[in-house]
């Protein structure tokens, strides 16, 4: 399969936050943005692999600011890595200024997608070819977040993760 | 503050998988089941610090079976354990099968919250007292999670994360 | 069929009052309540039938309390009494104090369902075995209920509604 | 207060049932169409009252005859008789043949709804005056429902039930 | 096929103004009024047709007023020209005063409907024949929209559309 | 005010059609895309004026193609003329076939919205200067549409809309 770079499966969302997704402080709820994000990452993930995808599972989340009611929302998802089933679709998400425009970096995400077949079965995806220096570090780290994922549900030895490894003990 | 014990933050939620948040393989989307994991776990670090609380991030969530169009879905949550001004809440998912009743685990998931005042700001929230095993195992294991965290974020150096050097090294 | 106890079939559903789920007052609407009740009764019906479950009735239903935007409630729901292929299922609705953790009862209500195959048509159920002493309460008086029902859709004459005549005769 | 006519409150909701309404059947979910009748209820009473109005309690609602996805339901309301700050509101429920047109009745249901000022404190409503054989018989017989719901509230003895007395002594 | 009258397509959808379906200023968003209108022109259409239905195009639709969260909203539909297999559906939208009762028109629109087979063909439908002076004012006007819209879409030369070019040329 | 160009309001919002938003033929309900465009054209009208904007009309909107659930659909908007307190915005809709990644044109529709200040009083906003071939070609239609429109609604006479008279008459 040819190799596709990240900007071909390059996804942007923007919308508005909406008065039924926000929480007591009148921000959205964290769970609203989970889901926006889970959908900009199929789409993303469906755009490298031409195929159904399904969440395999989301790693660590920060949310660090908070996003309020009536403000315009952009999440940008991009395939990060691809492995032999499955992609890490890296995603950023910014906030804008009613007033002034400028936008901020509201939070980053990182999802993984499997694709699928019609019956639900794994199947093979297209390399990724990372251009920028951005887009070549997040697939650099994608490696370790794969095998840190290994490691903390039981299926690799810590010892054999020789990524994390020289990160802990160098 | 007194300490209170993760049963007092237990939170069930059971409820249907309804037409409206199903893929084109008839199964939960991935973004759904994170928001109601979103709000059980705030519910239950409401319960611990009888605040109002923001999800501050989510750790690593693995979607290990689909759970398909009609299911009952039940999200148990519980404070795993408590920092200063935030809670680890651990989520178990569990799907039941319409005609046997069999409940089959689906899922687990690991939500931070920080409790805040009316403004926003964060404030302090009683101890944890974990009683069983799991509580304890899932207690002890938070620290090793909580040190993961901030080495990822650059905010602790790894060499200073004594739990998560002596699993790489040993 | 093996008779089934109520806590067989008990459902618990602890839910967020949403902002889109809200009157006027900042109160839920009492057709949200009706409709997260009539879910959280499916499920019950099921778990004691292992079959679909489709609505009957719903009985008189009175709303006490407002639940205020932001609420924490918490619907059970189990099966009091078991006829040939529908059950009556009781529902207690309660909310929670955000500050204190005071639970307060919020609702009753009492629906009815019926188990029906792939068809449509309805199908047996198991009986109910009530254990303590307020499922026994609520049993006895399911069928005071069942006859009302009966009487005020004309379907049993007064005379013969031994259960309901004894209460405004004697 | 001058009295109103059942006409003035006439309340006519004509909707399709949408794919997120619908249970494993593919037939409405009983919950969604206690959802609409309760907003047309309310519209009829504010209607009637010209205040803000609140679901007070939801009398037996049988529901005969499945509603199937796709449909046009039609819900209509008229308040049915006004007492000093309550209304009871009585709802049709048509449905109707996509190809012959034919219209169906699906259900009945008989709501009640409060009028209250904007501190949620009851205000009193106009009374009602019946005009045609169907809407005077409905204003009669809310006369009994109202002392049924009474007695079963455990707020009147059976005894001072003159009118549900008779119905079952006779 | 027999002739319809617009009264026979006549569509009435009352229902509130919820606050998740509102802009910043607490206004009904446009959008949601236009997928209101949208629901009860397609009722409409099926009424008339007896088939499934679907959006064809939207004319011009002016937003006169703004509709605060809370009102009361009705739009009414009916068929105001049939041609070979499309239908033009004309809709008023009222808002009505909570404390007084007074109607208020806030807009108007003209949306068109294809009558389509179960493999979504365009499918014959009856004519209409108007009654009142305002459905045979509606009805003629069609015509020209009809035109324009050929017009603007260069289906027709702007010289063949004679009724137009009256307008601007009288 | 300084002038913008187009691509200072432009718009992307990617998402997918979900199973509730599907008519009986399983395609995007005509509404609900009426309402994505509002959202969509919201947020450019927004960006071109930094205020709050309402909208004002709908222009004529064709729906050419059928959008098939769990499609891709990516709307995009951006200001195509400003007037004094309003502006036009053109929107384009593509969807993306799942297999190939092939983008179709399903639908263009223009918009027109009015900034507000926070009392909902119009307000005055920058000029737009066109760019592109494509961007200077809408941007002189956009003055028909405004005469064209007049003239519809009675506000300018036939004869004084010199744009339109020249098309007819020509």
């Amino acid at each position: 399969m040819r190799a596709k770079t990240p900007s071909e499966s390059r996804t942007v969302m923007t919308d508005l936050v909406l008065p039924s997704e926000t929480n007591p402080l009148n921000n959205l709820f964290g769970g609203e943005l989970l889901a926006r994000m889970d959908r900009a990452a199929s789409i993303s993930a469906r755009r490298h692999s031409r195929r159904i995808t399904v969440t395999a599972s989301v790693n660590h989340v920060a949310f660090n600011r908070a996003v309020p009611l009536g403000s315009v929302v952009t999440v940008e998802a991009s395939v990060s890595r691809a492995f032999k089933t499955s992609m890490e679709i890296f995603l950023d998400v910014w906030i804008e200024d009613r007033f002034t425009g400028e936008r901020t970096k509201a939070n980053e995400a990182i999802y993984t997608f499997v694709a699928v077949d019609d019956t639900g079965k794994p199947t093979e995806v297209p390399p990724l070819e990372p251009e920028t220096d951005l887009e070549k570090e997040r697939y650099a780290a994608a490696l370790r977040r794969k095998q840190l994922s290994l490691v903390l549900a039981g299926k690799m030895k810590p010892g054999d993760a020789t990524e994390l490894k020289a990160l802990f003990t160098s």
